[in-house]
């Protein structure tokens, strides 16, 4: 199959759960919209699911991980051996992501989209890391097609094996440059709009990073409208994958949570490439990257969580998965006005 | 033992464990800072514990509840009879906040302070609600003295018992009013601002609310620098229960979470009678009432949580309890560079 035939597939979220779901909200002993987002996280949930019956128990987080050759250009401040040792400490429980997964049992699922050496995490490896996408195309088409292909498929084996919910993460060196590489071709902002200090670069290798990225766009020239064609040149497997596992949510009916700044940029070009896609995307926190919050209200997504977190992994999506749980279990547990025998929430007169 | 006595204990916060828990967060495998709030929360209860060997395990919920006179005024949507049943309902798991301390493996401690009729909770009862603070003080300045210290000595018995962090919260038909009362007299500002619409009022029903806090602020001409004077003239049992629990996380070292309007209302109380407590205060989420943000920026504290919650009951400030639990794992779990083999985060050159 390919992308443009998967995402045929995907119809709009289903507006009678949703109003189901509200109903439920409703009628539960508290008054009216007082648990504001946890509530339409639920409602939203609903519409993707296609029913307002709502369990998370099963959560999955998905970590695509790769190799960006744009790290020739330092534009980072850790080399790319970076990428393998964190990627394999995922599975060692060594990592941020995989000690926040523990705690709120999700499970992780650490992908080798393309690092640029061998792991032992699953293997989807593409190419061992992209070219540098300063002198012509990060990777070709085909291998960015290939990429999307396997975020969709792993959310459609995921959703077999009975997960409810999919966040998203990403390890890899320099893909904070990719990703405002592709954040700058699809939105049409400058490049210094959207480029922060990633990891924490100094200012002169933030000029590096703005310098790479400009002449990136400048050579390879993307299509803003043809999603593939931005990622295929100025972006990344990593990036590819999770664009995959969004436009996959929406193939599958499965929730996905968006992540940080990386993941974001992921899921716009998700959505350029299937805007429905956005009615399948939950978003977690807003992230300190400085384009962040902008990216969100470009999907049109708010987000329970201002943290002021920028580690990536999927540590973001991940944090917010016990706020959903507490929705569930409010939204689930409690009692309606009728069953403590109180007189519902009415506007007074 | 008085209030005055009680405050005259506390003690600044301890600057040597928090730089001690700072050190240990920049030791962890991850970029600088990049938890974000996660690490600044810990910082701060490291601050308040004196150790930057932070264990969260045992958590409580302290829900003060009790009724107000004021009700008399058509300021609230239902009726007082309500207070004592969803207060008895949190010890059935029928309230929202009791089915979130499940979820969180909080401890719920709902204590009467002031309910209008007899109930099955904690027995901590002042009176049978306050007066109509329209026509007169709410209660006597010895009534509210015995409230605080009602709160104050509940921190000390939790910390007994072995309890590390105290959410609080509050059941009261019409505290919403007398929040807004007690901000408007400690911050100057005027009744309109910092008066919302509670659990869902009508808009000729905000303007009756508006109308009787500026009639009980006239009447009673509460006095801005005295903190119990204003708690007792246009506060209520519950209002001068939880600053007492904040006082009382000053005294006993602490950590006391705020959750929304009414519970900051509070606080801010409690740091006009000790400005010191401020440093033993936590915030969690910001809430969908007007004058919640410029709360928590009066009281200098940042809020992880942006839900739009307006529930009460504590419910803000136990959606905090998962995410502390995320950092204490990252914090005492994770590896250290040194660990993973991996050079620590410095500024490119």
């Amino acid at each position: 199959m390919t992308v443009e035939q998967a995402v045929s597939l995907v119809t709009a979220a289903d507006e009678e759960a949703k109003k189901a779901c509200k109903r439920r909200w409703d009628s539960i002993a508290k008054p009216l919209n007082s648990l504001g987002k946890l509530e339409s996280y639920l409602i939203k949930i609903a519409g993707m699911t296609g029913t307002s019956a709502i369990s998370l128990e099963k959560k999955a987080l998905v970590v695509m991980c790769a190799d960006n050759g744009v790290v020739e250009e330092g534009v980072t401040q850790t080399g790319q051996e970076v990428t393998a040792i964190v990627s394999e400490n995922f599975l060692k429980e060594q990592a941020t992501a995989s000690i926040m997964c523990r705690e709120t049992g999700t499970d992780i699922f650490p992908v080798d989209i393309g690092i640029a050496a061998d792991t032992n995490i699953i293997n989807k490896k593409i190419a061992y890391g992209t070219r540098n996408m300063t002198k012509g195309p990060a990777m070709t088409r085909e291998e960015a097609e290939k990429a999307i292909m396997t975020g969709i498929e792993m959310v459609g084996e995921l959703k077999e094996k009975g997960y409810k919910i999919i966040a998203t993460g990403e390890m890899g060196i320099g893909n904070t440059t990719t990703s405002s590489a592709v954040v700058s071709v699809l939105t049409g902002l400058p490049v210094e709009n959207v480029t922060g200090r990633g990891a924490g670069l100094s200012t002169e290798g933030l000029g590096r990073k703005i310098n790479a990225i400009s002449r990136a766009i400048k050579i390879n020239r993307p299509d803003p409208e043809d999603g593939i064609d931005v990622l295929s040149k100025v972006g990344g497997f990593d990036l590819a994958g999770l664009a995959g596992v969004f436009l996959g949510g929406a193939v599958h009916k499965v929730p996905v949570v968006i992540d940080g700044f990386i993941s974001a940029a992921a899921a716009l070009a998700a959505v350029r490439i299937c805007p429905k896609a956005r009615e399948y995307m939950l978003a977690s926190h807003v992230s300190k990257e400085p384009a962040a919050a902008m990216l969100l209200e470009k999907l049109e997504l708010e987000a329970a969580l201002h943290c002021d977190m920028c580690l990536g992994e999927g540590t973001g999506a991940v944090a917010l998965m016990p706020l959903l749980n507490l929705a569930c279990a409010v939204y689930n547990g409690m009692s309606t006005f009728q069953d403590i025998n109180v007189e519902e929430y009415k506007p007074l007169a």
